[in-house]
């Protein structure tokens, strides 16, 4: 037995076991977490390359780079519906989706605080495995710290996305939202070929006249957690929708509808999605709330615990707004997809240099959905 | 005045100001705190798309994407030579710079802890940003969460690097280390022209009758952060290595030289970044224990502490394995560089199936270089 092969005296406990500070040493108890958790578990052949990063082929010719980022803080762990570990692909996955992205690759940063059991921390990793699979990514590269007891909560994860859209050869359609400076970061001339340009779903590109679809029912990864953290007993469970959202996306653009802007409506719900985007694109927005769905349960929960089902995180839905012309046929391909069966025109944007988004009541007024100073729900996701 | 521009009523107070949960919350609080502190201290056109996530230009053509990820969590966050902001800038653009790559861009990911004065963050920010600008790289997108207090310890940030590694119209010279699977993350063929490759140094690549060089005195990071955190007081201060190598690194590579690994120790020192690698290629090593530069003051602290400086973590400096033939060309580049002043040829690498590090000592001995299981300093990165 060489000494090689005997550096792992004592294998990992992943029932008793729990995180301890050496996991983060970068010594040996951390290269045996690594090999004996994450590496098993995501294990491809860009993670087998054992470096400090990981080389990847370059995307098909004349598209785009795509990076994205999320911390994932969202405290329980575990909720019904999904946890902490596919949160933090599907979160990321999505808002690669929403620039119109195919998402191909993740890196994964873990802060784990020092007496984690290791049973939830493999639980996790499972979870991530399963949900990058599921969504047809790779987990091509990672970190590992571990903080003292009571300087973290359990496990923090931070992934990065990385992806690609494709460039068309077309002159751009709005000159308000010009394609991205065609130099990298060093300010060398990386453009690709002249005339090409990006067609990628982006905030500051809705337009007075267009139609404002949302995919889902509202408010269902909020009020999970929320009704669990609080211990809330409601008649029919509440579970979270979180779910990645890149093939309902891709059965979208392959109708060709002019989708001008997507976004997943979390942090902050559909109200703060809105309003940024309102801003953004310096317009305005009139929405139809009998057109807005929300489950009965989450309804009663959100009036129960007196929050606007408007102002609470989704994981697995997108607000999409396009052309007027192409609204009917988006909102068929939307419902024939299992993600988006419930989908539905909820509003329409409007000219209003003042950018407000309000919403027609069922009640027959109008009133302003605005976006809160902070958040009913904090660590949300 | 319209409601777009009068959102944010009250300035952040940067003075006396501290980090509150809403501004995690994904509401106008943390709108605020984005638009007023990140999105103006690393400005670019790609974080001014304002979406969530970057499009960005495709590397040159012919050329591989190489991403790596850190989690930092240093403790304190402020040090002599440093804080948490430059390490985080730097650590990741190390990263790149070890497999070869020319970094471009960064994402930042902030988990900040409720209660962390403003103004704490802001200079750690604009450490970020300065790093950043010095490193050559833009941030080009971020996101922030807020935890609750005794939750978190100030911030920890989570960086990821992406940038690019060139291949080379060559036959591989080195059939024990092939370039990536030409495949992406969806099976599909991406593979660059045939007969291309890339040549980007590995941890698999050492061979027996490779020299192995150091580009400077080990320890300093690890004892400037150990001597504050113990509010030791040694007879001249202590001050972190924490710098970005891949300027010291385009100019190693441009000699010419067959450099078949670079490694930055950080966290486990020399020890683990070399035990990794005999273990990556298969190889034994000697190290000449006389040849090892450690400035006096770090070797007083380690001796003091009852350390071994090859155990200690360093932030600015790299070691290098390469053919015998190139070392003194390398070597005398690396020594012209302000980075790697005192650099120098500290061992070799043999054949040895056990895939041991030895160590010549002054006093003409030989112990076993070993990794350790924990490490006597956590959260020094």
């Amino acid at each position: 037995m060489t000494a090689a092969k005997s550096v792992y005296v004592r294998p990992l406990d992943f029932k008793h076991g729990r995180v301890e500070m050496s996991h983060g040493s970068g010594g040996r108890a951390s290269a045996q977490l690594i090999a004996t958790l994450f590496a098993a578990a995501f294990d491809n052949d860009y993670l087998r390359q054992g470096n400090d990063g990981a080389v990847l082929p370059m995307p098909p010719a004349g598209s785009r780079l795509v990076i994205s980022t999320d911390g994932h803080v969202v405290s329980p762990l575990f909720f019904a519906g999904g946890d902490i570990g596919s949160l933090a692909v599907n979160g990321t996955v999505n808002d690669l989706s929403m620039m119109g992205a195919t998402p191909l690759w993740l890196s994964a940063g873990f802060i784990l605080e020092e007496g984690l059991p290791l049973a939830d921390l493999q639980r996790i990793v499972h979870s991530m495995a399963r949900a990058a699979l599921a969504a047809g990514v790779l987990i091509v590269t990672g970190d590992t710290k571990v903080v003292e007891r009571g300087k973290g909560d359990g496990v923090y994860i931070t992934t990065t996305g990385v992806g690609y859209v494709t460039t068309h050869a077309l002159a751009p359609q709005n000159p308000l939202s010009p394609s991205p400076s065609p130099v990298n970061g060093r300010g060398e001339d990386v453009a690709p070929a002249s005339g090409e340009f990006c067609v990628s779903p982006a905030g500051d590109r809705a337009r007075a006249g267009d139609v404002i679809l949302l995919s889902g029912t509202l408010g269902d990864h909020g009020m999970a957690i929320m009704s669990q953290r609080a211990g809330l007993q409601f008649e029919s469970e509440i579970t979270s929708d979180s779910a990645a959202l890149h093939n309902l996306v891709a059965t979208m653009l392959a109708t060709g509808a002019d989708i001008r802007v997507m976004r997943d409506p979390t942090r902050g719900g559909l109200a703060s999605a809105l309003n940024e985007i309102a801003q953004q694109s310096g317009v305005g927005m009139v929405l139809e709330e009998a057109q807005i769905p929300v489950k009965k349960s989450v309804a009663a929960a959100c009036e129960f615990l007196g929050l606007d089902p408007l102002n609470v995180a989704n994981e697995g839905k997108l607000v999409a707004i396009c052309a007027l012309s192409d609204a009917a046929r988006l909102l068929s391909a939307m419902r024939a997809h299992p993600l988006a069966r419930d989908a539905a025109i909820i509003g329409e944007v409007i000219a209003d240099a003042a950018c407000f988004v309000q919403m027609q009541t069922k009640l027959g007024g109008r009133r302003m959905v605005d976006q809160l100073h902070g958040e009913p729900l904090p660590r949300i996701c």
